[in-house]
């Protein structure tokens, strides 16, 4: 049986993409769009896609659930709506994937303990790239045998912040796992400030900006005569599809609200 | 407590820096070598070591295990002695930890069963390089998520045989979960022969052989907008010790036969 | 002083792509457009611009050329129309770069010799890359010193052919500069066929085809000890926009035609 | 012929690996060894080498010229010999190559001008690792087109300083080419501080210290849509060997001192 979907922010980059993922795949239907303005009938009246997209856009959810019935929302809309829009498909019973970070802590508790009451699935994912997501998994299992890690992230010279919150989140999770552990030569000293790169309890963080580059990051995890790299290289937002379809799967099988693409998989 | 360790097979090229693996490790105490023909009274009477290492040499296990009693027994020796080697230290009580591959079928059957029933820990380990099994594991999980892959191994030119044994056994762990899976253009086709790889269950391996290289492999997992890289550096034979260390722990916490070391970490 | 320049096929997906950087560039200028249907007066009429977009549109070169009087014809049009458009450029003293490989023999003959006794400049490139150009003119250097090589060649799983032109045309400059030289151990022997990949004149080239990637190739040459490594990724169609704004500024300095951005860089 | 070829320095690390270097190229002869201490009559005797080494060793310079008349005298000694040495070997028409970096001004300048005026080769290099030298070489050669730059070196952990002298002399070499260049965003910023690196003119270097790492450096330069990587692996002392050896050949065609093997090749 197909899963029905029905998404939210179709018209933006990522919803634009959401839309061929889900239209591809063959265990699932698109079978409705939700969108805060009066576009047009049909996907298609939007221009911004072909003349055979004949979804239907709503403008109101309730109107959408009881026309179309779908099993999930998949919402890629600003973090001003995104709430609302959970909210409002967790009464309906229909399952919600959301892509963004905008939730304060109280609406997530909030959503997380009507999910677990009402047994209805949910996912949360700041980042929906699986590679990435893997990658951390992998850098935080293997830091228990090879402990000495540093982490070198890549970006286009237009990211204004330094480190990535990829590269800190890494960090952050090797942290909490790994045991306290001196790394480097006590005695180590920079001729030239920086060279070493940022100190994230004891591991170093390298932050690389050049034209051209996109989004890459590897975990370096070194150990007597040997080296472990992990790399994930993501060369456009398509990398998110993969994430955006898993979930969607997924969210079928859940009946509680989970948080992060690093909880969905094994 | 410290682990009292028995080295068998010393003076190889594996058994010297097991050695002074164990030397070097504050958990452990080296307390016996076996050797096969009298080389002298303690390690330094080989001439392969500094004055100062007092650690006796005996050619019989029975009076080795009288006199230093000696919790593990690593064996780094040839396939020709390890069967009775490792047999006659499940006899005495000393947990053998075991970097060979010259066991036939009913010999391990016959060690597993004897461990078991006597609930004395044993290792067998092909490989002890921890680094690269952390990549089969990794690889083998990715792959339920991103099951197009490439695997790209790299050797010394006097390598005779590709692809190598490491890359055979990846494409051999990640085939036996991944669920069949098309992979490639179905048009696809070679202007030169062999450009491609060789085919393994879809999966195509490429082996390269330099100068001046030792032993690397890298497992290439594409998907949309996105590849994850999992690679492994072996820079020479030191690699192997972390996971000869980490088998003299582990096998002191064990009650049976573990055969490989992907088994024995988490 | 800005140099004046056309496009031929702006309406192109690469096309698309020169008007933006001509656009962007201090020193250059975009004064008119060759389209050869009618399309609107102005690059804004197409559509495909912003409003801002004034460059004015020509369906014929001699009005184009009579009205705005480019130093430099940029043509990214299709083979069909090239070779009729460089001829006309250079009669009417337009310096042509020309971004196709769709010559014949006896034309390429023909506008050398007309550029040559003309005394105008033209730049005919079959690959914009400038970091491709460069990443082959090293390996011909390299291989001087370390003449053990194997390529690894990365496409998108979309490509039907195996190994690619690029790498072809590598190992050809590579060869033809090379002495003499046997590779790898002359016992090495496949177990699976394909792993040591194709054969070009003893170098080895390996061919990986992965959904994900872009283009991306590294060539690889070991030495005892040691290993150098060029690589060059192309994320995007813009890694050859810096090789068509190189061209645009040294056709002003020729006065015959090049074949090939590596004959124009030193 | 075969270039008669003496070794001062033939005990030491780097000395005993040039042995075995010259003993196997057919294009040369081993036919001294000068130590400044007595060890026995030839290097069998030494206890470094197979009972089968059977050259001379001299602990008198004029002595082993009188006898075995060296084309070449590769000294691998200590800053405190070295001039001594090659100032002596100049003298006695042996061409000097020499692998240190111990000499003052002074003791440069004067040399030089004794090599010309005498017409005698002698080759200077403070890093024979020609893999090395060419990655520096290609890095200021492709800073012309791709500006934009940051190097990543990695070794052990055991390394004292950051950066390392290559990182830096390849900064150095690029820096003093290429135009003046501002890289990176205007309003780019670490949030925790050392992320982005040392600075060297504009570009960013970053050290990376493990375990098990040995010597490696890769060269990032970036451009619109690609990314073009020289990277360089040195694995062991072996590294040397093929600069040992071309230098060999090259200076008997010299007739001046040359420093730096970057100056010997094209």
């Amino acid at each position: 049986m197909t899963i029905r979907v029905a998404i939210a922010g179709a018209r933006g980059r990522m919803g634009q993409e959401a839309v061929h993922t889900i239209m591809k795949n063959p265990e699932m239907e698109l079978v409705a769009v939700l969108d805060y303005k009066e576009v047009g009938k049909t996907l298609a009246d939007t221009k911004l896609f072909p003349q055979s997209y004949s979804t239907p856009v709503f403008t109101d959810m309730v109107a959408l659930h009881k026309k179309t019935k779908p099993d999930v929302l998949v919402d890629l809309t600003s973090p001003e709506s995104v709430y609302q829009h959970t909210s409002q498909a967790l009464e309906l019973g229909i399952r919600p994937v959301v892509g963004t970070t905008g939730f304060s802590d109280e609406e997530l508790e909030e959503l997380t303990k009507y999910a677990q009451t009402n047994k209805v699935g949910c996912i949360i994912a700041p980042n929906f790239a699986i590679g990435a997501i893997l990658m951390m998994k992998f850098a935080e299992q293997a830091a228990k045998y090879l402990p000495d890690i540093e982490i070198i992230e890549m970006h286009h010279d237009q990211k204004l912040d330094a480190p990535s919150g990829t590269a800190m989140k890494t960090a952050h999770m090797i942290s909490a796992r790994r045991e306290m552990h001196g790394q480097g030569h006590p005695k180590e000293k920079e001729t030239m400030a920086g060279a070493r790169g940022a100190d994230y309890d004891g591991m170093r963080l390298h932050s690389v900006r050049l034209p051209g580059l996109v989004a890459h990051q590897q975990v370096l995890m070194g150990g007597e005569g040997q080296l472990l790299t992990i790399r994930h290289d993501s060369f456009n937002r398509g990398s998110f599809m993969t994430g955006v379809a898993l979930s969607v799967k997924k969210v079928m099988e859940l009946e509680k609200l989970v948080y992060g693409l690093e909880n969905i998989i094994d």
